[in-house]
């Protein structure tokens, strides 16, 4: 590698892309060369500008990916959509263009579980360009999965893996309180479950294939249930009002089973205020292995920021990785890549000595 | 690779090499097919006899690592002492043979910050003979730099980094108790910490060396501190009674500095039964960052069937792995691989799409 600097385009300036954008602006050794609005009314703007950052950055904001990619960017730092075959054709460009891509898209945190046929053939595309493709976040990406998958690797053997991660909402705006159904009434909550306009989390399936395939494990089924939570208190945000009685959020629970035992439990309530009743938040994991573990981390990680920084913080590991469809259990544990990147990026190449 | 089973030498069958082979055996796609004692009244007797599993084996253990290495074996799991320079011979004749090596020498966890010269000639070796070398264990080589480099990956910006593991040496026998000064008076304990006899904790520097690596921090210094753990009460075990006022174990600390600013601490007490005065066995992290991670794991991960288990579950990755001096920061996350390790292996090194 013979770069001074590696080169980013961000692809999707909301809340996700345009934290990114801002966290590469204090990082060394990488620049942003482009960047891609979804929104029209973004583009032709300088990207501090957009990104309100009180100084001209030198790049214009434009809504079309081809005048971005162009410049054949060594990363393409992707947030627009959370869906895989949505994404698809954004991700072909990218890797045509030759660049590796960084996606939180949460299908793509293990699409091979997902969407195996599509998987291959992004791994195929990746390979025939010479690019990586990632996907990561905080979840599916690392809370339940990644994190649980490096804690197994001090265990000589492991029956059963549980985690729950408990968060609160309030933070998060209309759609987030739309897709989990939050201030909904037990009957609307049901009937957005059944129409699908109520979703709950998004990666369970990404996170139990990802933790079987580490360990091994050949799955028979995954299930999944989502129930109301039910408050029993007020508890207002400012994009939301719930009355005891309704819905507070959606308690989301994953069940994955190897030879008609259930060996993954993943729990994800996911709600509003959820302190208003005494609900610690907080990421736990139990490990039924030998030797067992137990890990609490409270508060628990923040979804909003822990992706902006994992998906920042993976960009050395994916510029090194070998071309191809990769994951976060095949790539180098993420680190908080403080120095430049471009050296840590070589230096994950093996580009220097006992590196 | 082309290899239908792993192959494996054990070298070193003390409390952790036995503890390797144990687990070995009860794996897949990985077979054992040497192993050298270092105590000549090991040798010549079958290896199931000498684990005291009940069977044989197949396996003559050998006190001549030659006839052990000559097979050429895909990995040498390497368990004789904690210090580079003593076993660099063993390691240049496992390396010399073809072999990767996986070492729980505490020094091996991080070579290049406290022996970078020998650590760049172990790598050269590496490099010529196309094999990789990786140190581990669970402490130097996972919960106080591993675990922390990952939490840290969920990071946006990093100021310091505390962390603190809190066990009970009571299983251990009459080697341990007299390393960590149990059992000695406070005269004792200095004078043995003057002399060298009483050393806490290995890997300290290891430790910070790979988080200061991996977040791409430059250290000015690392100092460490070794104190007596006075006991208020008696505290019995079968090798030891510490009386009340007696030396229960060592509190080893480690400091690193930057820019003159202490940005990685380090604790770890080591002590006989400390659950005698209310201590609360754990593994503790604190990242003083955006966002901050408070972590707790208890009781602490044990750490002898953990460097035993994240050894063994090395082996894919290792034989995976390009060739050189590697360390766990490098090498995509541990996993209890109970799965076929062989397929796990290629799967690492990318023969399966989208794996």
């Amino acid at each position: 590698m013979a770069v001074d600097e590696i080169t980013v385009v961000c692809w999707g300036l909301g809340a996700m892309g345009s934290g990114m954008a801002k966290v590469l602006l204090e990082r060394k050794g990488v620049r942003i060369v482009g960047a891609i609005a979804t929104r029209p009314e973004k583009a032709g703007r300088d990207l501090g500008e957009v990104l309100g950052v009180g100084r001209e950055i030198g790049v214009r904001v434009t809504s079309d990916p081809e005048e971005a990619l162009e410049a054949g960017a060594d990363v393409v730092l992707h947030a627009t959509s959370s869906f895989a075959r949505e994404i698809y054709p954004q991700l072909d460009a990218a890797m045509a263009a030759g660049s590796n891509v960084i996606t939180v898209a949460e299908e793509m945190a293990y699409l091979r579980q997902s969407d195996p046929k599509l998987a291959a053939e992004i791994d195929q595309l990746a390979r025939k360009y010479g690019v990586s493709v990632l996907g990561t976040g905080i979840n599916p990406g690392f809370v339940l999965d990644t994190l649980i998958i490096a804690l197994t690797g001090i265990c000589t053997d492991v029956k059963r893996v549980r985690a729950r991660r408990v968060n609160d909402l309030s933070p998060f705006g209309p759609t987030v309180m739309r897709t989990q159904g939050v201030g909904t009434t037990v009957e609307e909550f049901r009937d957005g479950i059944a129409k699908g306009t109520i979703v709950g989390h998004i990666g369970f399936v990404q996170s139990c294939g990802m933790i079987a395939d580490a360990l091994g494990w050949k799955l028979d089924e995954i299930t999944q249930t989502r129930e109301p939570i039910i408050s029993s208190t007020r508890r207002q945000t400012p994009h939301v009002d719930v009355k005891p009685g309704m819905v507070a959020g959606c308690n989301h629970t994953a069940h994955a089973f190897m030879n008609g035992e259930e060996v993954i439990t993943l729990e994800h309530p996911q709600q509003v205020l959820p302190g208003f009743e005494g609900v610690e938040t907080g990421d736990y994991i139990w490990i039924e292995g030998t030797p067992p573990v137990n890990l609490a981390i409270k508060p628990e990680i923040p979804g909003g920021i822990g992706t902006i920084a994992i998906a920042v913080n993976m960009i050395p590991h994916v510029v090194a990785a070998e071309p191809g469809l990769v994951t976060m259990k095949d790539l180098p544990v993420p680190a908080c890549m403080m120095g430049d990147m471009t050296r840590l990026a070589q230096a994950a190449r093996g580009d220097g000595e006992g590196a």
